[in-house]
């Protein structure tokens, strides 16, 4: 491979020569071969295009960036949104916890990217823009590293979360409205309980996932507060009047979402108690979409020996040894993706609680989880409307059967006849195999006819 | 001992004579010997001491119970939520999942003690009160538990957590206004950086602090959403007229808390995400005091071999073997019990997410890991505050002598002759262990004048 | 109530005259309200006991201490033992990180009792023992608290959750055994699968348990390692030759259990990673038995609307509002306790991974939580061996209905017409609502001898 | 794009034309667009290559598989793990929960890939190998994915993180032989305390790891067990006899690992206890390096302002905005890696508590969070051993200066003078400013003589 020297303060560096990245970028690719390659989430680059521009306008228009800089800067950044040099970001997760590296990273393809669009061959000449002094002019890695990741999260759980657990949401209250008179039996400790609609029990699931939304749009104003404008330890050193206001505004247009300059920049460097408040949300939704997987797994269970009350589509053969084997694989899905929701939400706290004096340096690791987490279960509330909510149909005929011989429905004779009766007649009624009504008559607590007229489903839900 | 025979739908059991319990509260008694005895929390009893006055009131409104047998009740409701009967609570968290054995306890409690005011003795004659068809009347184990679960937490988190969290944060707030002059060294990756006040870094406790309470209390209307009225699996078998919007009045009407009746039963029982949604703040709560208590720790630490920038204060001898020792006690205890509730959420999670069909059976474990969260979050806010927060006082001469020797003063220059050169400067400092001026001068980067001028810690903060 | 003058380096305290404690138990009891009082578990103290005795033996055998302050010591940590003075520690969980504060309590109470065993009058004349001169005599309470929570921890895993589950595997195993003719229908993903026999499906559970307790076992080595004779800070200051040696094997001698000093002092005050992984080793337990207990219950469902293969013992009932409903309350109190123990493995974490230096300040949390969950699982095997798990019977009729109908039976076809035959035949009979034989010979792929030979349940197993 | 036409048992799909998968792949490809396309680790992928090679030659030898599919099928295996094909296996982990069409993945690339090898193109002509009946012959998904987890996690674990800690481990070992003369101040409470060698405190992180690793090498003869031979449900329907043993040492063999058969095929198939049992061990490492990684940074703070004992390597410029500053940055990789895998452990539990019956659906998200946690926590520790443990020097002018001034030196006079009047000194010397030479002259309880023979750090450690 051909290399090219670059410079830091520390000295020189040998980098791949065909590569935008300098010095830097090249020492943390060199230092931190820890799991995968280029695991640093491109959201998080992407967040960054978005306040090396912003930076770029506002260092601009308060007088200390020129006007052509702050255009090549803000060349290069779009080119980034546009995916143009996805492949310039190498580095890691597990590098320093402030972010320093990917944010010189960027900083270093901005300056070199520059330099080629300025006409010239990286390298050679005097560099057009300074990573330090132009690009990262008024920042510091603590506090555009909040701001990036604050960004690319935010729009992860806007553009992706949000909208996927809505679709959801939305099937399975089209659902619940069309099985509104489906009456069933209930279930409590898995036994059987007095009746309800399939509609009633899908209306839950649309609750929790109401519940949930809300949750999660109420952490977003605490995402929403940027860094930016702290710099070094949160006292804005070395920047112009109004920088952070200016600089979240430029964000917000540039974005079109409602960011703003953190009130604290203190907490915004030393604390990320936004991300564990907003993968808290998260994390609520992985509990309830896990109930509600596991439901529909367990109703969808059979074909002739579960529970069988609903029918999900057939995605795929189900079993390489069973032939004819449909298995419920979107309910497994997402509840596995709910498992490594609940396990990233520990590792949320581990790298939140941890913060010391002015900076917490688990800044890395809590972005990558949160984005994760956002995107898993945006997408696999999706896919499991496609593949398995939109199909559901109640399986009428299974459903009917089961509630005709539920014993439960003695709880309806509770106010006629007293609880005590009402549970001999059960008790006798499980005891013999018979049903409810021979033993209610027999024993003489109801008439027949009296028996028909309290004991009815329909009347239960 | 003494026993007297009740009975239940099994059958009789032995109960000792001089308690008010009967017969279901004594079989769980002997069938769940799990862990300490009673540990079932009695603000969940208290919980049900409301709803069972509450449901009384209503069904009375609603024709279904004598005027009589309600003020019995009640009667019996207001001496338990005295204290009066606290012995009367034998059972278990770890007993059935739906808390039903508590919710006869409450009810056998109630009847036993009517029949003592109505004048007779226990087991003796006519039930003046049927502990099912009176005192349970138009409910279930399946929405009296969550209700008075939500009720016993709701309490809790607005009477212990919310006010202990206040406590501390006004007194932080007022540190940082104190400390607002006291310029200090800053410090990133546990490394010296620039300079800001003492004040400020105080400031980030308290914004982190309002952050928590503000996500806290956001979860507050969820968690006011009662269950009552759903009965058995949601659909409100047995209740009379309005009674879930009724009784949730009530409720609110002798709590004096904003309670409302849950817009969607089927999920008040079947989930509980409302629970895992305000421990999900607890939870962000003691992630930001975990960083609070250890940086307090840090900073008060020597008293010669330390940071020592703080003083806290003595309030025990802090060392059985080494004299004279005084140790950051209040920052342990804090943070052991933040180590607690991030424990415990997992806890919630993992309950959270087992509901089955039409009931999720880990009340009992839930409501206590989230009344323990907030009661010792509450309690160690306090407890801080009091013993230590508000006795925190600067240590003046070692803040002036860490900040005076500081290289990091050296970022002041960046803008004026970049940070290459600046870099340099420090990087020489640091290497003959002298100070940036005399190293700026050296190079002659700076004049002594310009030096002065430029680099002042007062201007940097 | 009255009171009595104690001093301590830090000055004068009043404390309740009655009681055995003094000055840095009562500014302990003050300065930490948090949670509930006496918080701090017994088994602690009792662990105290022994090392403390056991203190006192090597410290005299080493010529350090009297013989009669020795007996004096022991004595008094014998009453200890015997419950007699369970009332005079006051103190919570939540105090000073290093247990310093019960480490005094323990050295004050042994102090005063032993002045009334020499017949005096507590406060009065000359100190019989000295606290901290004699009773903590080689010992600071960076060492004795780790060492008492692992006397403590020890004791509860061997004597209380290993004949726990022990006593459940061992029924689970002698249900396999009386279960292994029983054939039924298997189930993967929820959904009918080919066949195994009951015996089979218990075997898991045995398997399961098995290689928890194996798991459990081999952590106690490292549970085994006492800190004692590390003192303040590990390299044993104050300490009479080969103190740490003897000082275990009185320990080992006192519990008749294998305690060893510790090889390495250092991380044995400064890291409580034998904590971490003993409790580990009760996670791994909490996720099998969680698997067991939803298994049971499942297995259990119905009695008309669920799976039903199995009955378990009916042992209250169920619920206050469906008579004669019949729950599986046991699966249900095991499985709030996995959620529990799931939950403090992570405080576990949380609290094992903070420590600073030579000393980690997270014991007390540490400890009770390992307590908590030993103990609970433990108790809760037993309860659910003896109320569900030593009932279970197969409700054969159930087993052979749902066994019959069953299309995954044509897995067995598999090796004789292939798969995609065999897959054909189940598609026909699922759409058709026939059976597999039916469709079989329909399709040509086999006779009806050919079927009957080939596909036969208790072959498949 | 070119597509061929594949069939299953559901009918017709359209596949790339230039891949090697056929209909299963490519609707699982479709149906489960969630997180980052192909992230089901390739290592599994190896480990079903093992596996069906193994299975291959096990038919054969059974006399079920001709020897020329045999050979076929080892020699595309022998491709696959020569990383060939990597680009064939494009499924994600969000997929069913039993990993079943990873399987089919790995059984449609084995045959169309014989079938190129047998010289035809594929989809023309009788396939060569049939997917289900001859790359599949003597399995089920259920048994095969945990194998291949096995054989996966396995492999990781002795291959990158042993061999990585205990890199570490030596490189902390050959320290604390270094710095077994360097006497230094200690700290408990992040307080001053009695002294101690930097050798010595090293030698508390090698015991701690010497710990994790025995505890990580004592879950592997669970992980060693593989399920195949199961098939289904674990009873090894349609398997030759003594398949599951034989199939076991052609696994052993293939891949030089001592892996074994199952003994209970059901809990290998329905419970991944043994999963669980090793990420267990890899979450107590992660708590034991949690503690070191922040302990070097801490003794590493500074340049001035912090603790300052060791210096540890600069390996790149520290700050974006602070020139000249160093930061511990493999430090806070190595700690954000413990926060991932703390994490990881929750989600390991959430999977492994939730199989149900005879199969755990959650074994691709169980497999891929162990996978991710052994790899990181190899690779951390060796990039931490080589860019921070090898390089640490300690500061001796520093650890000189604090030693000296340090008040708890007085804890040596404790068995000389008592506690009390020790405390006194040291109270004393505090309160001003003064040395406890001084203190303890002046208040007359030494001479100077008694004091510097007394009070000598290199004797107390």
């Amino acid at each position: 491979m051909e290399y090219r020297i670059e410079k830091d303060t520390m000295g020189e560096v040998k980098v791949p020569k065909d590569k935008l990245w300098g010095a830097q970028t090249e020492r943390s690719r060199n230092n931190f071969k820890i799991g995968t390659p280029a695991s640093m989430p491109l959201e998080i680059i992407y967040g960054f295009a978005y306040l090396k521009k912003a930076a770029a306008y506002t260092n601009q228009a308060a007088g200390v960036l020129p006007t052509e800089k702050r255009d090549l800067i803000a060349k290069v950044c779009d080119e980034i949104l546009e995916g143009k040099h996805d492949d310039q970001f190498p580095l890691v997760i597990w590098q320093t916890g402030s972010g320093t590296q990917s944010n010189m990273n960027v900083n270093e393809v901005i300056a070199n990217r520059a330099h080629q669009l300025a006409g010239k061959t990286i390298g050679e000449g005097d560099k057009t823009l300074q990573p330090n002094d132009d690009v990262n002019k008024s920042q510091s890695s603590n506090d555009t590293f909040p701001t990036g990741m604050h960004i690319a999260t935010y729009k992860k759980v806007v553009e992706t979360t949000i909208p996927g657990v809505k679709k959801l949401r939305n099937t399975l209250q089209k659902k619940a409205e069309e099985f509104k008179e489906v009456v069933k039996i209930g279930r409590t400790h898995f036994m059987d309980a007095t009746p309800l609609t399939l509609g009633q029990e899908f209306s839950g699931y649309v609750s929790q996932l109401d519940h949930g939304l809300k949750a999660l749009e109420s952490t977003l104003p605490h995402l929403g507060e940027l860094a930016l404008g702290g710099t070094a330890v949160g006292t804005g050193l070395n920047t112009p009047e109004n920088y952070a206001e200016n600089v979240a505004k430029f964000i917000a247009d540039f974005t079109e979402l409602p960011f703003t300059s953190a009130e604290n920049k203190f907490e915004a460097l030393a604390a990320h108690d936004a991300l564990v408040e907003t993968h808290g949300a998260l994390k609520q939704l992985a509990v309830s979409l896990n109930k509600i997987g596991n439901d529909i797994r367990m109703l969808a269970s059979g074909p002739r020996s579960g529970i069988g009350e609903i029918n999900i589509p057939a995605n795929e053969p189900g079993s390489s040894i069973m032939p004819g084997k449909v298995n419920p694989t979107q309910c497994e899905a997402l509840t596995m993706v709910c498992a490594q929701v609940i396990g990233n939400d520990v590792a949320m706290s581990v790298g939140g609680m941890q913060g010391q004096f002015e900076l917490n340096v688990f800044k890395p690791v809590m972005a990558a989880n949160l984005l994760q987490s956002a995107q898993l279960l945006g997408d696999a509330c999706v896919s499991f409307e496609e593949h398995c909510a939109a199909g559901i149909e109640p399986n009428q005929e299974r459903i009917d059967e089961l509630l005709k011989n539920s014993l439960m429905l003695v709880t309806a004779l509770n106010t006629k006849i007293g609880y005590y009766k009402a549970a001999e007649i059960a008790g006798a009624a499980h005891k013999n195999g018979t049903t409810l009504r021979e033993e209610a008559v027999k024993l003489g607590y109801t008439t027949e006819e009296e028996f028909d007229k309290w004991v009815n489903p329909k009347d239960m839900v």
